[in-house]
């Protein structure tokens, strides 16, 4: 879309600092307005589309990008410093998202068709027929993030979700890589021309002024929002959503410390242990939102090794390029701030202006407990060691930390006692408990959960990675004694779309 | 609970507006720090307890009001003047919404577990081993409503739902029938003696004091909260909800218009209509949240006719004994108002203080547009009938409307093709849509959805009523790699609750 204001914004070469050529136009409250009202216009041809044309879309978008890998990838390498390796293999994720949805939309599952049988005979009144399905709720906006330009931006898990249900789309593409985002929308754009749907399905709307998120959450034709990104924006968005005149949901995924638990007898593998997390902690320069931010472990002299071994691999590792400029001046301020703080101390890598040090922490339980902004992400390759004094020390923390994606516990079998008492304490916590694993690397499955109770997710009944995000955008419908012809096919007694159905409480 | 504070309260004789005699204690902050620290301390071990427990407790809790419907039933007539046939019925189906969740529960279809298959073979990388239930959020606040002194209120809807998903229930009773929720919550009470669990599972707290629900709402233990009343009061509540620094999940049912369709073909059976239609605005005394507040016809004869029968019925009705004072003081005065207002026509029943008039307005399409404060609910038995100018002009209006609990149509085999065109208009605004019936009477199953568009609901992807109102009080949670002796019961492959499970996208 082009901008009614003459301003433009330029991307920057994420290796350099310096503004690459391309100008961008700054979209604003007039552009917002176009987008939403023209979403509006198509959004009920859209949710009542067959599932069979919308899954259509969802394969036809998928071909496009994987149609235009080479130039997304360029494109994103430049912007974002992530590896080429990588930006590939986002791009085949990407891709493989949006064909789960056109399966989960074949499948018609979502439509949680659900019916109860009339009984004219009933007394004292009679019962009546009743089914109910989902249906999409409508417009949505959807922000992209800054550190995966494929997956969670212009095409991907929310605006496959939101399309999956049949809600038109409107991105804010993030800042960091605006290229990308257009020539991800591009790709989109071709996908709907060639499936003979109308543009207005998927809008990309860029700038750098924060007017443009603000008018886009407040627009009275938005019905949800899906974001990633920090605590303090995303929660000054959610505020935004929750103050409308009609609340709409608001779908962020804020911040997470993702904890890990070593437990003693597993701790003996330490070498490996040690290896396996500073390899999580700094993958992707440690800008994913499940890296294990802080390890929770019994002080003992396999802890100490392992804290050792952490520490030379560390001292090891290589400066890491930052996504961009913002986030790295907040890496380092935030890293030298801790590094200050009493009773912690820091190892760091080397590092290479403008590219940062990694940094690992170690602390004890007790400084832990009287310092709770250690508890605070750090966005970038830093992590905290925490040394408990015995197994009800580290059992009792457990009780203490907040809302996060993931909890990460590392058990032998005869750890599995502790395990089990520990288990109960980080389902409340987390959206997803690892086991003998790390964190990082979120499948995309049927029964992923990526959310969890807040800052993770502002809605931690909803999952924003995964076929049950569908749901985000779907809302349930109840139709009492319809006849056959005014019903909707997921509903009629014919089942024309052959999709599952519970009656009377039972799956058919 | 005992209140801390010397204050009391006392019911009112909603017949003759004096005060009962027996006092209640008000209760504050200090009693609900108290309630929700205990209702913390039991909540793990409620969500853990077996399925089967948890289905006994509610069966328990239906047998113990059963046991006492006399009492309830003599206490709630004398505090909210609703008819005793009524309120026996409402036993009948407060305890009949507590087997229904007994048998959600026992089926365990709301741990809905979801597996996806692992793939150590798969290429680049391992596909894990995930599996994803649903677990209890953790202590919940209920506000009981006026109208329902037992179906929503101490034991009603949200009460049976959340103690079904696992979650401790505080409930702070409404002021206009603390007899009738003390002896409800003595029945809670004895049940989970009787089941042998601890009493902070379920607290009933009164008072007459705004402080009470604001201190519930924004206690740090209370996880989501169950709501059912006015706008201004839901809204008040729902923004704390919003603004505490851990937000939470807030399900308030506010208001609802429930318009109703009548298509010409439909209306040559005018007199018969009319007579539902007064019995259904009329029925407890238009105290409803699903009462057809408004009317849309043709302006056709039959629809005269319909107006004419419609209005002779009501010169007929007897006056109306509503619930508190205070909701007669807030009818008389918005329906004086509204009488005075240009280009709307009233006629009102006999009425005989402190019993009030039911009145019905008319007015046309063209008033209608120009006064939307005309589409604000008054609680109590009030209706409008608006006639259109032609069906295009009907059509036209529904696209305007805020979002409403029900949407009812009126049509023949004839009247079929604009039916057609309306039902997806009212799908985007209604939670339940009915045919050829009337909104009032919301049958307690599985495909129930009551709710809707805000202001209907504040959370449109849920239902109060109904086995999938369970689903408010659960979150989900992914386990990836967990042993088998770890996973919970729900996700062991050796399924030993033999509950329904999801296999990589198809049900087993």
């Amino acid at each position: 879309m082009n901008s009614q204001n003459s301003q433009v914004f330029y991307a920057t070469n994420a290796f350099t600092g310096e503004l690459l050529t391309t100008a961008f136009p700054v979209h604003g409250e007039i552009e917002v307005n176009q987008a939403a009202e023209a979403a509006a216009k198509v959004a009920r041809s859209f949710r009542r589309l067959s599932n069979e044309k919308r899954a259509n879309l969802l394969c036809s978008i998928a071909s496009e990008l994987e149609a235009r890998r080479e130039d997304i990838v360029a494109c994103a390498h430049l912007e974002t410093a992530l590896p080429q390796a990588r930006l590939e293999g986002e791009v085949g994720r990407t891709a493989n998202q949006l064909r789960l949805f056109a399966d989960v939309v074949k499948s018609g599952s979502y439509h949680q068709a659900i019916f109860d049988t009339p009984n004219p005979e009933r007394q004292p009144l009679p019962k009546p027929d009743i089914r109910r399905q989902q249906i999409a709720i409508g417009p949505v906006a959807v922000f992209g993030a800054s550190n995966f330009p494929l997956a969670f931006s212009a095409a991907g898990g929310d605006t496959a979700s939101a399309l999956a249900a049949g809600c038109p789309v409107i991105v804010k593409g993030h800042t960091a890589h605006p290229g990308t985002s257009q020539i991800v929308a591009e790709c989109i754009e071709n996908a709907l021309n060639k499936e003979d749907l109308p543009s207005a399905i998927f809008t990309l709307l860029q700038g750098n002024k924060r007017e443009l998120g603000q008018a886009l959450v407040t627009h009275p034709k938005i019905k949800a929002v899906g974001f990633t990104g920090s605590v303090s924006g995303g929660r000054a968005l959610f505020n935004l959503a929750q103050q409308r005149p009609e609340p709409i949901p608001f779908y962020g995924e804020l911040g997470a410390i993702n904890p890990t638990f070593i437990l003693p007898e597993a701790m003996k593998n330490n070498a490996s242990l040690a290896e396996q997390f500073v390899a999580s902690m700094t993958m992707g320069c440690g800008q994913f939102c499940t890296k294990p931010g802080v390890v929770f472990a019994l002080n003992t002299p396999e802890t100490q090794a392992f804290i050792e071994t952490a520490q030379a691999l560390i001292r090891q590792q290589s400066p890491s390029t930052l996504l961009t400029q913002g986030i790295r001046e907040t890496y380092e301020n935030e890293v030298v701030k801790r590094a200050a703080d009493q009773g912690i101390n820091v190892t760091y890598s080397q590092a290479e202006s403008p590219n940062v040090a990694s940094a690992l922490f170690v602390t004890d339980s007790q400084n832990w407990r009287t310092n709770p902004e250690w508890e605070e992400e750090i966005f970038g390759p830093q992590s905290v060691i925490v040394i408990c004094k015995d197994f009800e020390d580290l059992l009792d923390l457990s009780e203490t930390l907040s809302g996060t994606l993931t909890a990460t516990i590392h058990a032998t079998e005869t750890d599995a006692p502790l395990a089990e008492q520990l288990i109960p304490c980080l389902e409340e916590i987390a959206g997803r408990l690892v086991f003998n694993g790390w964190p990082t690397g979120v499948e995309v499955g049927y029964a992923m959960v990526h959310g969890g109770p807040y800052p993770a997710s502002t809605h931690a009944a909803s999952t924003s990675v995964g076929a049950e995000a569908i749901h985000r955008w779907l809302r349930p419908v109840a139709y009492q004694a319809l006849p056959e012809s005014l019903l909707p096919d997921s509903l009629k007694t014919s089942n024309p779309l052959n999709i599952q159905r519970a009656i009377d409480g039972k799956t058919s």
